[in-house]
């Protein structure tokens, strides 16, 4: 029985491993959690909307379904493609196929006092990391005296103007708008601030013009502060630094503002695509490696002149497409080339406003929010984080209330020794 | 306006303030904590059955409702009866009045070994801690290829088989024996175990003999082991050690056989009471200090002969009348000594398993354990908290599935550096 390793348990590992379940062969998945993470709702785990719970589902209780799949928590650590052996930290294993579905990671630009200091969210544990950030300079600037000091706990800075940025400051913004104003009302003399930092001059760039126009509007309208051309250089405990020089007091720094292939990229090519991704061939397979497919993220791949972007969908199809593929190439049938069918693109700013682009035709407002509402519900894994999402989201839009707001930081209290 | 300040937002705490709101004096509320936690269901954030918001609330969610309440995030490192001061991380407090509801901490009687390796449920990051403890050894066990450690990685011992006890070994049993089988179908041949080590000769013991001997029973035929004459004197990381000489191969130990108050009590008597607790007056106050109050797991008071236990209905039931003493000590009106009414006690075991005890009253099975559903949810604060509860509890019933089993320890799948 030929024997397929699955790298990653993400958007497309899961797609590629159900697609090969229950057909003949023997299939391993492996993760370094024990869960599929629905990335797209992470942001709302860092603004109190959401528990981590919620958008996560385990991986083995998926694997129930899936004749023939078993399951590896572990680390991988790199690719002997001539052996065709996956080193991992509980050993070695020898496979016949390989899906690398590794993801990426945040890009700092080589800027390391920025990655010291900034959160991003390509992980559960940095989310839930972010959320006691938060709601931890709330109450340590409830407990300060210095009215500077004060003001830079309540101002919070975002790198980067995509959908990730855009959908965190309009909820961090109504997180501190709507909940937050009336959790600490010691604190309505002090200003907070949401500033959305963006190299280029437009916000949500692959979107049509008035889309953009629509969002950035919004964002002002419910008090975000957004600014254009200017770029981060460099970050400490308290300040963020800009290259203009420019200094902003500030505790809390999130960046989203670059993104690159997984680590692992390396052990694939040596070839230099963008954001170091591995360059696939039209059926997604690695040049000279037909026995191994690169999907989601972690491929580069072009379609009618532009690269796929690394999204979601994109992995999802992929990750079917491997599956298929490589049934496929085992019953020696011939495999067409891998298309990606864009079905659209859609961020939500906040409360009732969000924008949609699906083929040629445009949305914003009200409708494309309760769209994006419904599919983001429907591609969520098992029922029950389903009604818990919604009961959360329902409570959130009738009582303006975010109930998840727990710091669950150990040392947030302080300490007594210091004092 | 007379200053209160309360120590700790536990089940004392927030019902003090609550009696004390909107009653023309000024309360200030302390925890190291942003949330009131309710500690009777931590045992089900241990055993993947809720997640921990669930069982949370934010204390600044409930003051909005208490008028002249407010809070303060922060560490509390000791009281100066003399200057009535109360030193905290972030400076010192005045007060007039004074309210300590500080809880409790466990007590391992000196035995530093099994406080290092040993886990318990004062705290929720110990509950979630548990829970990956758990969770991640079921994963250890798959990649493990000693059968040895495989079976030592799957033995749960469980020391002090009062109402914890008894609750958690149920459910962690339920746990491993409707989820985890299905999950880790390669573990299908490694014997798991799960132990409840008790130094004295019976289960419960605060209950009739009839319950005791149900709970008894119910366990032993769910498959937990019970030693009764046992005690534990020693733990590494891989192995428990018993007073007799008896080493159990085990990585994970929960420890819920002795308490102590918490150490804040040192600051306020030199009286030495069972495990640390503080005496107090009929009327709950210190002997000499007609305006501190010290209530819950931190007082000390003999009823009918008997002192009243560490539980939280006598929490309960002390803060209320904590509040409403100190606006009669204000107003100047006689202050009726404390009473303690009790209302019963009752315990789960598992699935329709229950044990409740009321007025000579006694029940078990199916009725006990519906009784026992209702009355959690009833006390649990927040209605989405309810909701969220109530949905989990239906899906483990009805299907036989706990979803909230995500493993978040972040070292859980081995490193490389090591392989």
């Amino acid at each position: 029985m030929k024997r397929v390793i699955i790298v990653g348990a993400g958007f497309g590992g899961i797609r590629a491993a159900s697609a090969l379940s229950g057909k003949g062969v023997e299939v391993l998945l492996l993760d370094r959690h024990n869960y599929h993470l629905f990335h797209p709702l992470l942001y709302q785990v860092a603004t109190a909307s959401l528990e981590q719970e919620s958008i996560a589902y385990p991986v083995r209780a998926m694997m129930r379904r899936w004749k023939g799949v078993s399951f590896r928590m572990t680390e991988v650590c790199g690719v002997d493609l001539d052996q065709r052996q996956l080193k991992t930290s509980s050993g070695t294993i020898d496979y016949d196929y390989l899906v690398m579905s590794a993801g990426s990671i945040s890009n700092y630009f080589g800027m390391e006092s920025v990655q010291r200091h900034a959160f991003d969210l390509k992980k559960m544990e940095m989310a839930v990391g972010l959320r006691n950030q938060i709601l931890g300079s709330f109450e340590r600037a409830s407990r300060e005296t210095d009215p500077e000091v004060r003001r830079a706990l309540l101002t919070f800075v975002i790198v980067g103007g995509g959908p990730t940025g855009v959908e965190f400051a309009g909820a961090l913004h109504e997180l501190m708008r709507h909940v937050l104003t009336k959790d600490f009302p010691e604190l309505a003399a002090t200003e907070k601030r949401t500033l959305l930092i963006e190299a280029s001059d437009c916000l949500l760039t692959p979107y049509p013009e008035d889309l953009r126009r629509y969002t950035l509007e919004k964002l002002q309208q419910m008090g975000v502060e957004v600014m254009f051309k200017a770029q981060v250089s460099g970050a400490e405990t308290d300040r963020v630094l800009l290259a203009d020089g420019t200094i902003i007091p500030c505790h809390t720094l999130f960046w989203c503002a670059g993104v690159s292939a997984s680590p692992l990229a390396k052990d694939l090519t040596a070839a230099k695509a963008p954001s170091g991704r591995v360059p696939v061939e039209p059926d997604l397979t690695l040049p000279g490696h037909p026995e191994v497919f690169v999907i989601g993220d972690l491929a580069y791949l072009v379609q009618d002149g532009a690269p796929l972007p690394m999204m979601a969908p994109v992995a999802m199809q992929q990750g079917l497409y491997a599956g298929k593929a490589i049934l496929q190439k085992i019953a020696g049938t011939p495999v067409a080339p891998f298309r990606f069918r864009d079905k659209g693109i859609m961020a939500t700013i906040g409360r009732s406003a969000a924008v949609a682009s699906v083929h040629g035709l445009k949305f914003s407002g009200h409708f494309a929010w309760l769209v994006w509402l419904a599919l983001h519900l429907m591609y969520l894994v098992g029922f029950r984080n389903r009604l818990v999402v919604l009961i959360n989201w329902a409570y959130d839009y009738l009582f303006y209330e975010r109930q998840v707001r727990l710091i669950t930081r150990e040392d947030e209290a302080g300490s007594c020794k210091k004092s």
